[in-house]
């Protein structure tokens, strides 16, 4: 009979922790987030908290290292007050981006800022051991290179290329991941660094990324990524929308109009990958006698002005509109960003896409949509990785724990 | 260079209030809503706060009337602690359902209960002021009914039939309901009753309901209106998911295939309105010689058996299918209900729904997928608004000002 409000679960779903010694330092931390000095008066203006209980909080913090004095505000008559300030430099954040034959590692600060990074060529196919044991021997490097340690690492975020269980870690059924398929990537990566490690497929972290670097005010973003494959990451106030089985997003599947008769390798005919993807662009390609066997091969012609190529990528937009056209009427998004390895062959890509968009969607709808590139390319992934954790490591939840532990 | 998390606003965007007197109530107010008795040892536990904090928001609590004393605890030695639980009935929730012709209004408790309801003619199209001084003299007499007074008012909710700014709680250029443009309800209504007054329109507030009386527990849900027009309210973790500019769920003007030179009402052709509302199916029966005006004659047909009516419904549910299919696997909902006048006509517009999802999503998107007719029927839109005001007022904010107070 009597139910309770709806219970909003984390974004990220790991265990719970303890009940914190330190209740409430999280909720301090996370207003101090935005960098801004403050008395312990103005915290306990803004809280509505007793003096003594902001002082404890603050004091918890203090001793965690995560925030610090900051200098004196003005006086009113008598000793001026101490403010403090977020430290983002306290701790550091993990972050990898591997994907299909690329993997990138970046060591950033709190404050999502990149301290060290590396890349390398890395086939995700050899297996999660060699792959992870990689990862964590680029992790030691880059806190080498920045001077931390390991128990400085507040948490690990890693981007993998295809489906995960973000709320265990786990990928699920990865077509170009042999050995991955349920393989305990937190539990193997986390024996090595302090803190959580998360996982999520490549496409929603790319739209992390995106969101927080270049577009934050945007409550409703959709990235979609065109490579040899095509996927959606769904940012929804602020967060990752992942839809009851965290499977939201997967638009490659979804009939286009032009896709009609076209087979598709999950075993449908007239998906908009089986027309529109990388893969299916160069073997269109290959069959006008015009020879492309990847996505880089379409962007490489494209680049030299085949107007096959093209024409081909233009079209594809126009594919990929058609589905985001019913998507936009559905999600009303305010943002829409175009990445992979597709996007780098210029604006054909987008001018299909825009084409079909503001043809058929509502005008309410398109009034103050944007329909943009990726302007973080290849890097998006990674940052991503790094604002999933934290997003989570920096919850007024973590925090109470953090500063008790 | 900073930025702080992702901020998660209020799903009921009304301004803010005054930094609160008795912070914190509300957190306990949210654990005790499951019906629960608890000690204040047991409070304490939960929320690792200090004995005094728990025994100072317990007593603000119990000076409003929100919790009450509900017993005693067995003892471990020494006189027994005393355990309290919430009172859903210390406030009651006015909440209508505005439709086009037909109107309904009941009074809740704080569990959603209704303790009291009323229904009528009425046609929206008489402009506000008539329609809402209906409105208050109908809530007046529930209260009376239920021996209550417009001080217990927790807040108001009202469902519209067409687009309505949440946030101000305006209709915006609505087609039905001449003189309601940006006619300010909140402000006419919020007048006569304690408590805010909130407004969306009719397939929000219908999800709503149907997700808190039967799906509580689904975190995805999506209602599909089938009427004369046809429109999607989308739930997300237990809210209303409204998108950039609150027009998220628009699925009518979405194109589908079977639609192709059928002109729409938008201005446009091909839209899923144009083949598959009610107004779309009676057109199209007429047009074959069986006389149908309005959705409700198509009802009336099916259910005398005429087998044109059973096709166009059957159509008409995959033309749906097709919209929806797309729909899950970019947002991958748990449940899809289908609701609206012509889901009373029977199975048939079901079976076509379900035909053509199964045969287009990905497995992963529809393993635990269930589609369904709506339970409620005409009750889910009063509950949603009920639930509207619950979340919002009920939410922990809004309960520290209540008993602060």
């Amino acid at each position: 009979m009597i139910s309770p409000g709806p219970a909003r679960p984390s974004p990220v779903r790991v265990p719970p922790a303890a009940a914190p010694a330190a209740p409430g330092a999280g909720t301090l931390l996370r207003l101090l987030r935005d960098g801004r000095p403050r008395t312990r008066s103005e915290l306990a203006g803004v809280t509505g908290l007793a003096r003594s209980t902001v002082t404890q909080r603050v004091d918890a913090l203090l001793a965690a290292g995560l925030i610090g004095p900051a200098g004196e505000a003005a006086s009113t008559g008598g000793r001026p007050p101490t403010t403090f300030a977020f430290v983002p430099s306290a701790r550091v954040v993990l972050a990898a981006d591997l994907g299909a034959t690329k993997a990138r590692v970046a060591l950033t600060d709190m404050a999502g800022q990149v301290l060290a990074e590396s890349r390398a060529d890395l086939d995700v196919a050899r297996g999660p051991e060699p792959v992870l044991d990689w990862l964590v021997a680029r992790g030691d490097d880059l806190l080498d290179r920045a001077g931390r340690r390991r128990a400085d690492v507040l948490g690990v975020g890693i981007g993998l290329p295809g489906p995960v269980e973000h709320s265990t870690g786990r990928a699920v059924n990865p077509p170009i991941m042999p050995g991955w398929d349920g393989f305990d990537v937190p539990g193997y990566v986390g024996e090595r660094f302090a803190g959580p490690v998360l996982v999520d497929n490549d496409v929603n972290i790319m739209a992390l990324g995106e969101h927080f670097a270049c577009w934050a005010e945007a409550s409703h973003l959709m990235f979609v990524k065109v490579a040899t494959g095509i996927g959606c990451g769904i940012i929804s106030d602020g967060g990752v929308y992942r839809g009851a089985k965290g499977a939201a997003g997967d638009m490659g599947h979804i009939q286009v109009p032009h896709g009609a008769g076209h087979p598709c390798r999950c075993g449908n005919t007239g998906c908009l990958e089986a027309v529109a993807s990388g893969a299916a662009i160069a073997a269109e390609l290959t069959g006008q006698g015009v020879e492309a066997r990847t996505a880089l091969d379409v962007v490489d012609l494209a680049r030299s002005g085949s107007v096959a190529a093209l024409q081909s990528l233009r079209q594809a937009g126009r594919d990929i509109g058609e589905v985001l056209a019913a998507s936009v009427n559905m999600l009303n998004p305010s943002i829409i960003v175009i990445g992979g390895s597709l996007a780098l062959a210029g604006d054909h890509l987008l001018a299909g896409v825009r084409e079909v968009i503001y043809q058929r969607s509502l005008p309410l709808a398109t009034e103050d949509l944007r329909i943009v590139s990726s302007r973080m390319g290849e890097r998006a992934g990674v940052i991503g990785a790094a604002v999933m954790v934290l997003d989570y490591g920096l919850s007024p939840e973590r925090v109470d724990v953090l500063v008790s532990g």
